[in-house]
């Protein structure tokens, strides 16, 4: 593992102590990984809070930068404005197994689910690995996300990872990575927002790494050393996670969702067309209880005269993260042989940037 | 069944043939139905065209009225305003499964799907059916898709079949209901809109049947002959598929589908906020080639200012497909032995109204 | 005037007192009316309170259901949930100098206005009153505007005044209306919804009133007794506004305004193309700060689970404000000698239609 | 003037003869500049074509970034997909005389605009430029509107001209900026593309130009040099409008303007919450006739899996002319004394980057 130290940093905002999202009190992300020859693939789990989503719904807000996606769960967040499931990511073939699991998970903690009470809404993410995976197998199973769940804690493996497992970007490995960035707070205090990215996007001559028009002479060097179906398969995709414990209710989430599409664009995406570019933002500052007895949060959300220091948290933390996700992954072969290079293997003299043996079972 | 002519017409534009959304040129509708004690429940399926939906796609847009709804696939329909797979009904808890069967279906006929293909976008549109059917048994599989997909034709059953066979609506029994209605083309000719709906909403009280306040009449009379769990459950959905052979993009067929909303208010509907009231519409009038290098169609779509009477077209064949669902739907006994009466048999007064034989398998 | 009593009740709620958006405590409402000739037009404002919305904001969210529309301030209504200005109507060539009205108003109370401090966002409604008013000569100042301010209070006149008094609705005489609900709030007390409308749309074989189909009759009566024009001009429009004084923010405004639509529905509109067809939500429950560093609101917002009462009222209100415009508004003879009948003139043997003088000065 | 061959060329993809939005043929650009103390400010305006574009309307969408702005007309944009008045630009108090202006520059050309025809849709985009004008003046008149369509031409002069002549950006002197590329079309020839911007976003320190992050060397520069009110007033927007002459729909041409977001956040913009970062694009391949009985055009629009080039096309000709904004702008000292430097006084050794003499009357 590059020891992130020495990667650089994005912006002025100071990192939360993990550089992660679960700098953000209560948030815990887990992953399941498969990795057998054809099948490089996973699912990765980001969970708000500890307790049950559906009895305590997370507020929560989308947005769509570039809608060739399959995500579920999307019309009834933008409808209500919450969470009620943990977030999951896979790929996009498997979206619907992971849906149904979240369907079980809730069933077994409310046994009245879509009887005396409502359906629960599940959230699923995905990005379209069948570059290195085989992805007509349909190979994820309720089980990879339950184990995905149970898995699930503060420390962040990035990389080749859980739904990051079979992801391309930028012609190279992509996947997991995350980042955190802390706020003042006009009350004196701070806040603290995450970024966590499931990174699957990008054309090589465009990217920008850490402001570094670096794409060029990486393509050059990709094709000095790779065969002819290194640059195959640019059918992208990014999930962009957002969490905050700033207190802010759906319309401003919804904001904070945008601005990750600002630290996006910087590492040179155009949000292409066949891309699902996918934003969702959350807060840990209240929760909203699903029984409509239950008593109201009262409290004063942000004002939006405070916001720029979270927008701009944003959009640092998504581009750190997007730096993480592509420093950190290693090289995978997968389907028919294919293989994505690590970053880190074609740029050894960039900073931090040590290269990585393959990960892949013999 | 009722005779359809005894039911009353709305509106002043005549209808097609069938007064069905198989009226539309092209169309078909198929049913899987699942009657077995506790499972009462099933798979609706309209097919824009007879060919292969992911290689020849057909413009289409929607609109949510109430977003509290599980419906997958609409983030790529409003970004790219094409449906590529059938549109498929089901209950909640199912969508994953048929989402999964649609994806199969694809591969089948399209073995590089995913790969170097993009992956399909699956569509599948759901309403709770857990009054009467034992929704947490999952009990649709992909291979209850494929016997809808292979039984559509131009003749449509409604009332409590397919997808409708468990659903509720204003208390009583809902389900599918179809209706078409013609509209003179400023070129001479006429143009066709078909709608069909999935009812599974409303509240008994403010029950307006063909512009007839008939609501509180029949609370009246449901309390008198009912046990005290009828009005249980109002948890609600309309599912609201428009269909026409006129010429528009997708924008123009946003503009339609949100007039299936005003179809829906007449019968009472506030689009209540349990209930995920969806509208699509798409047209038939070209194709859209999924290979970038096949031919786009150069056709003249219809000037907005001629769009009023297909405005009025998919209002009023809302309103109809509304109470043909209520009319021909027959009383079913389901989970924990729930019932819901058929209006008919409520209303044996009124045109049409014949009462029904229940069709529970004994 | 005619006396409201016998007006029909829409609906099962009970009204307020005056049966009038000014109900929702610190509404008030107040007209400028023109009518001089070729110029039929005027305007009408609502004032969400008493103070001054710019530094005291009120949460507000708008749907647009056809947007074949002219308004003004939709864009940042939308982005930061707020109004800061009083809503303005007029006609759709006023729509500027009402808008650099309210900027000269706002800049007289707070003088930094558009320098430290932010510039203001104008709100202003209009519908086409050209069929009766000379639109082209823009005969509204910004001296019409503060005397609607000036004059505005609780007692609501309605028909053919201020921003009413050149509008057509189904080729009758259209205007402003306003109605009222109350709604049992779950806590124990009440929440009132007001609706205010500026009526310019609709074809009158369409025309329900009350929920009575008598479109085709009046159009048979109207064209037994008027020449040839009475058609002309299906340029429609319609404003809804809604106030209530239940907590609620943004998101769920939208979801109140998007209700304003199902009462126009049951009209006989199907939002058609030449319609600007527009609903705003506003809450007086709470006021947002203008300036950052002072305390933002704490209190809980209704649980969506309770809404749906609120929906109800904003369906049963809007529907009734209409009844109340076209039944209140009196004959107006304008432009080139065009006339709008009235419809108490067409019905005199609806409940509580009776015909009415015109009100043209001689 | 800066010699452009010297500044730094964004991305891939060749420039346009111009490097401007005229560059896109048909399109001119006009401006008129108010320069007199306290009053630093003007108006812009777009043609789309030379004809009459209330007849001949050309296809457009819009997209807002962030919404804390006052334009007008993009509600009608939204639901018909297109423009009917030449786009203009100015400050944000002078957008209504400019509707204005925009009106009866429509009822010159058509009397009978509001009458037996629709009314016009006016389209007026701002920004804020009270830190340098004095815009509580209301200065700009509609003669200054139609001075500007009338200078309209294919020569567009940028930085402190026009709409531009007030605005700031980036602490420094903003204005307007124009540039173009040229994509390879799949059918062998090419697609233009033009961007032209008004600027008057973003905070010094965050600044990238041209990928270098140049911001807080230059914010160094900016403090030793200027007195302490440089800083003030960081109440934002910019103005993104995108033109080609590729056959797009306005469903493409709004994922077209989303674009223009990918460009602006390259500069180091977060989509500032005071700003009105809005974005339009259009095209110029057909018109669609505004009355309906004259025949709608019939031609192929794009596929939208060949978009990708103009995606990129989009972004690098707004970074672009962002950069050509920011570098042509000269110094101008207005309000109260308040000035805004150029950044090529301060950055005498960029590429480029010559020093300018102010422009301001003595």
């Amino acid at each position: 593992m590059i020891p992130r130290p020495l990667l650089p940093h994005i912006g002025g905002l100071p990192p939360g102590p993990r550089n992660a999202i679960t700098d953000v009190a209560g948030v815990t992300v887990g992953h399941c990984t498969l990795d057998a020859q054809e099948v490089q693939t996973g699912v990765t789990v980001v969970r708000p809070h500890g307790g049950d989503l559906f009895r305590d719904r997370v507020p929560a807000a989308a947005v769509v930068l570039n809608g060739f996606g399959k995500s579920v769960g999307l019309v009834q967040v933008e409808e209500l404005g919450v969470l009620e499931t943990p977030i999951a990511l896979t790929n996009t073939f498997s979206v619907a197994s992971v849906a149904t699991a979240q369907i079980r998970q809730c069933i077994v903690a409310n046994p009245e689910t879509g009887r005396s009470l409502p359906t629960v809404n599940p959230l699923v993410f995905e990005c379209n690995d069948g570059f290195l995976n085989d992805i007509q197998r349909l190979a994820i199973t309720g089980q990879h996300y339950l184990q995905a769940c149970a898995q699930a804690g503060v420390d962040v493996e990035e990389g080749s990872v859980g739904a990051g497992r079979g992801m391309s970007s930028f012609g190279l490995k992509g996947g997991i990575g995350t980042a955190s960035r802390r706020v003042p707070a006009a009350s004196g205090g701070e806040h603290t927002v995450g970024a966590l990215v499931l990174a699957n996007y990008g054309k090589l001559p465009q990217l920008r790494l850490a402001g570094q028009a670096l794409g060029a002479q990486l393509a050059d060097r990709l094709a000095e050393t790779s065969g002819p179906d290194a640059d195959e398969a640019e059918k992208g995709s990014i999930i962009l996670l957002i969490a905050t414990d700033a207190p802010l209710d759906a319309r401003q989430l919804r904001r904070l969702a945008l601005r990750a599409g600002a630290g996006l664009a910087r590492t040179g995406s155009v949000f292409g067309h066949g891309s699902g570019d996918i934003a969702l933002a959350f807060s840990t500052a209240y929760t909203i209880p699903q029984q409509a007895d239950a008593p109201m949060p009262a409290l004063a959300m942000l004002h939006d005269g405070l916001i720029d220091g979270l927008f701009q948290a944003v959009a640092d933390s998504t581009e750190q993260a997007i730096v993480h996700a592509l420093c950190r992954a290693r090289a995978v072969t997968g389907r028919n042989g294919h293989q994505r290079r690590a970053l880190a293997d074609l740029l050894p003299d960039w900073p931090g940037a040590v290269p990585q043996p393959t990960t892949n079972t013999p």
